[in-house]
């Protein structure tokens, strides 16, 4: 199988798991850089992410125009990925979703931060794009390359940014990467605002982070990210899509 | 297809949403303004939302008052639909329910107000109509037309109210629209609840408000309402009744 | 049908609703009194609600000696039932359950009380039994008749009472009322724990509990009590016991 | 059928209920001694607990080492396992996981302890480990026979412990019992977050975890460990699995 098409697979059974695991409902979506040009993005046309199959994949040039435009209609929101890929060479995939537990973070001066080992992919320092910052009043959705790049501004160098009463955007260096970082920013959030009623506190400390990112990064088949698409495929109906370690 | 018959069609689809999304359970009901007559509304025959069939529609005059009485049992509440269409000639359909995380915005001095975009719907204000301020002791059902009336005023121009111990109701300009905002009336209750406990929240501002109800407003096939009614109709087991922008 | 056959019915549907519905788990009980014999009830032998079938149905004298003793094992807490049997002729039927959101009312000072309209049926008063008082280090349950004729001794003349540590326990007029009430002691349990958090709440007057419970206990069929039974039917996969208002 | 070929069932059958009820995700894992040498350990290969099947569970050494390597991937964390056998003769079972509502506990000052009668089981002490304090920045995971043994140390006498951003440890004198303790560890850690935001709370007392705690040792087919067991084989999709007391 080509890499174009085990991308494509990926994010189709992506979007699939990010409907199962609640991250996405009727709205969301994963992109992935093309990974034949650095130049162009995969992202599904419009539609519930639960929906997604192979023949809805479209290809996009950076600044979001659509590749041989067919007529389908794409994501308002594809400026997000657009951004991202032109702004960091290592991004290879993103993940944009309006997952609940991280709302609240994104509308109060709580500080979302990692505090369970699975979510030191988040990092250390998760900031809050607010669009009224730069833009004013606006109807909060990522419409333009303009806006794209501000975000992307914000989010510079980390795996993930909240975005004020919308939602979050992550970035991984592969589709399945990117669907567990997003993964666990939910967990993380819905934790983290139930750890807040008890008391203070002890998040992972830098170096902590830095270890368990470190072990991610080297991780065999079996481990880490891969263990765990192998578990969101079985409960998202995609267990068939998974060539685990033993095959 | 008449515009009766795909009316009739989205109230089945919509109580079937209803019931699946969790907004009503035994309880609750939508109606719609007969598309051709704008004295007469459609409701369901009482029973829970998840068991209504085509069949179950009835007709009734503005006042409660069944077209036709052929014996089958209105739902007591139906003074909630017909005061709210007599004092609105804008809207077009009406959703009562008693979906969980409003509750507690009606038995508080906390203010719900919307804090994500996809709850702009809700509008500026989100008024709570208490029975005991008209009426005294009550079994806090609206149950004559006087009493219908009486939240009518209360709602006023407003998208939805809520109602003292006992839940909320909503208006749309389409079946669509209101099954939208009394989803997400709860998704916005539920994440107050959460926010609250963080800390001070930052509502969406008046001129986001404007912003994203007026892209609602103008919103195609595959966006907004469109996209949340395919996502909820397979979630429903109803995907076979949506006709989307491709078809 | 008999009576009888009736009630064995209602109880084997209400065991799998109370199931369905999350209000028992492994653990919890629903029984009814005989109804050709005032002096005994009818409880199933020991065994998770959501497995029970007709055969399992018991007859126990209300001191909770089985009746034709034929080896199955009984429930150990069966003298809750007896002794409310005993205590409070209009009791003909009791659910004692373990639901999650009641606990935190059993074990702080919080008072439980009626938010929602709904949840009139609790009543005026929700009295905390602690097998403490009286009996000091037990393991908790009502193993004697002793222990079951303190908690009847407390739930008085209402319709449930919280047990330290423990539970809750309910009784009605009918299964089906006293699995609804079982039901809505559990969402307002929920409901007061989210509004605790957004304030002062305002409760249900007496004067409309009052008012709701009268109209409840002149409920028809496909209202009220009979509305909800409906649709639990059908969420437990019970839909074929149910019949309506219209058959 | 021999007691080693009861042990594996037990297993598969833990493995399956702790993923049908939410203790573990893609992460965690049950083992058992083996019941012919105590110098050894069960526990499946690496992989979600959901998927586990007779042929996955691997033999091993208390030290960690598999017995007969076949290259079969065996969890990172073993030495939990391994280091917990080896300091209690009279653990059999010991189960790991990351379930979500004792995190909380595990990074705030908030010290878990029972308040539900069937939480006994967790005992009068819950301590929590933190790598921290021994190890300095680690990848928080016990990747070795030292970490082990120092996460023996702080379990100590008891029947569980925590880990501070990591997730919980319970030990049992049988597969039944590590994994019901597993499900009411997580169960009184939800309830006691929510009854935390109601106020002081009432624990159970020394007396009656003693009592509880006694009754459950004595427990015969039909109550505690067993019923629970029965309930959560079916959810599980074990039901085939399950021998009960009237087989």
């Amino acid at each position: 199988m080509s890499v174009l098409a085990e991308v494509i697979d990926d994010l189709v059974t992506g979007s699939r798991i990010l409907a199962a695991e609640g991250i996405c409902d009727a709205f969301g979506h994963v992109s992935a850089r093309h990974p034949d040009r650095d130049d162009r993005f995969l992202l599904a046309r419009a539609q519930p992410p639960e929906l997604v199959e192979h023949d809805d994949i479209m290809e996009f040039e950076l600044d979001g125009t659509p590749v041989g435009d067919d007529g389908r209609k794409p994501f308002l929101e594809r400026f997000i990925h657009g951004a991202l890929y032109a702004a960091r060479e290592d991004v290879r995939s993103v993940v944009h979703s309006h997952s609940h537990s991280v709302i609240p973070f994104t509308v109060t001066e709580a500080k979302l931060r990692p505090l369970l080992h699975s979510s030191a992919v988040l990092g250390k320092d998760v900031p809050v794009w607010d669009a009224q910052t730069t833009f004013g009043d606006t109807n909060l959705l990522i419409s333009s390359n303009e806006m794209g790049e501000d975000f992307a501004d914000v989010l510079d160098s980390g795996t993930c940014a909240l975005m004020r009463g919308h939602g979050s955007t992550v970035v991984g260096r592969s589709v399945r990467e990117a669907v567990y970082t997003a993964v666990y920013l939910e967990v993380n959030a819905k934790l983290q605002i139930s750890a807040s009623s008890l008391g203070e506190i002890k998040h992972l400390t830098d170096g902590e982070i830095d270890l368990i990112q470190s072990r991610l990064a080297d991780a065999k088949p079996g481990e880490g990210y891969d263990r765990a698409w192998q578990f969101w495929c079985r409960r998202a109906g995609m267990a068939h899509t998974y060539a685990g370690s033993d095959t």
